[in-house]
């Protein structure tokens, strides 16, 4: 029998999963959709029954040693998802104990940004870091930070919020009631939002005054930028500026060998990391300065299952 | 023979030191001045020729099981002291290594920031918490996190500057060279400032117009607060709020049990503590509040020398 450790990413919209071997290989995968089932169970038994079948598929030669969860609002010390926003089950589900009735092996649950940093401390570009911290770009901000060679969870579970640092008072509403957090301005949704406010401060002519807010995405935004457009162009720009600035505070609390920057938005490259390198260095205390590398994450593909299966796997 | 720790703070003018046991007693103290001498190798015959005689004193019945210190720059990872400005000391002095020479048991050098969380966690009001921070308000802020039961360097040792943290863009001229540092703000010498500004922009009549800047002190601000001066009052509610906001952007990245505040300026209590919570609480995500516990010290006296103790006490 051979050792893996099973990954599970639950999206929204689906679930992923891979069995990953200590090398980072994914040996089987699939997916099922995870808003099929109003009961937990019943999700549960489609995903499991499909991990069997992929399994007997490989030849039965796979030995589960543990699995590694990726969720939204998922909370590493009770083991549970709690009031997740975009899930269908409500109230606390006790994901871990539920697994644990299914396959008797060690169960880790984190939010998708902690799985990401453990992703990249075991199979990515971090294998030699005990200190970084991984920002992840989506529709929101995440962090996972790693120090001592481990996760940064706190007293209850939720350390790691870098996205919802309040960086403008009064500013931008957010989905978690305040006002001002950085996520706001630094995510796809935070670009989209600054994309408006600079089409309304300015007369200059743009592309995008042709794309209503509800059909433009970051991406759209970044092939804008890359074909010279001013306004898309200026709004990476002052992303990055915000997103540097606030690094430059985190690095003064935890002062990480690196930062690497992941998901959907750090696809548009130089046009981000450049102005996020140049504002952090400018912004950084002097004992600080010029040892704090910005990176790009070192996992190719699966990224999410990986980073899940990497729970597991880092503590073996 | 009776196994205790040696505690060493070294400061700007003294250098304090007290043998103390597993429970925090303090058995024997002595001090002498930190800057007599230009070469480091006569500070430390000094220093150790006062703990010999102190030992003999009390018996030769104690062991020194391990030697910690609280410095001025010091680099826990190094063993050094660096280029710190308020030492007569210059460059990197390899302290661990010098006493090692002389006394042959384990040497642990720190921040005073970190000395004091380690004393809180191992001799005061945070025996059983493994994730909460030290804010030391003296001169300047210090602070000291702890994470996972133990300190957070970070990779190069330096982690932990949260009074370093830029809180007002091109605000106050901080002693690092940059504007607008938390320290600026929130510190006996912030204190001092704020008070200036505050008589500069109002009219009214206030105690503090009769004191130069330079015999003002922050006791006197709180003891005029104390009597209803209003400049005074207003000076601690925004160095309260200051405060607190920005605890609320670190209780984002690492999610403490609780938040104690040291030193001088915290011997203002209610003044400051209250304004404290209430900003904190006002300003946390929503997942964080009501959880977050801001607190005095639990340690009564000879702080500086427990702190220093404890980080020998804790890897017991």
């Amino acid at each position: 029998m051979m050792e893996v450790a099973l990954g599970i990413d639950i999206g929204g919209t689906n679930t992923v999963f891979g069995c990953i071997d200590s090398e980072g290989n994914c040996l089987v995968s699939g997916s099922i959709p995870t808003q099929q089932h109003d009961d937990i169970n019943k999700y549960l038994d489609d995903l499991f029954e499909l991990v069997d079948v992929k399994l007997k598929e490989y030849g039965g030669v796979l030995n589960i040693i543990g699995v590694g969860i990726g969720a939204p609002n998922a909370s590493y010390y009770t083991g549970t998802i709690e009031n997740a926003p975009n899930l269908k089950w409500k109230g606390s589900v006790p994901l871990v104990e539920l697994i644990k009735q299914r396959l008797d092996v060690p169960v880790i649950i984190t939010n998708d940004a902690n799985a990401a940093a453990m992703g990249e401390k075991v199979f990515g570009a971090a294998k030699d870091m005990n200190n970084f911290m991984v920002i992840t770009l989506g529709t929101g901000l995440g962090s996972g930070i790693v120090v001592n060679g481990d996760l940064l969870y706190g007293h209850d579970g939720f350390a790691g919020e870098v996205g919802h640092m309040i960086v403008r008072k009064s500013g931008r509403e957010c989905g978690c009631g305040r006002k001002g957090c950085l996520e706001t301005y630094v995510s796809a949704t935070g670009v989209k939002r600054s994309v408006y406010k600079l089409l309304a401060r300015h007369l200059g002519d743009s592309e995008l005054r042709d794309i209503p807010f509800s059909e433009l995405t970051a991406k759209m935004v970044a092939e804008a930028a890359g074909r010279g457009d001013l306004v898309a162009h200026e709004t990476f720009s002052y992303t990055a500026q915000m997103l540097g600035e606030v690094l430059a505070n985190v690095v003064a609390v935890t002062s990480p060998k690196a930062i690497f920057l992941f998901g959907g938005l750090a696809k548009a490259g130089d046009i981000l990391f450049e102005p996020v390198r140049e504002t952090l260095e400018k912004n950084l205390m002097p004992i600080y300065k010029g040892k704090i590398q910005v990176l790009p994450s070192g996992i190719k593909d699966n990224a999410a299952v990986l980073g899940a299966a990497a729970l597991i796997w880092n503590k073996k």
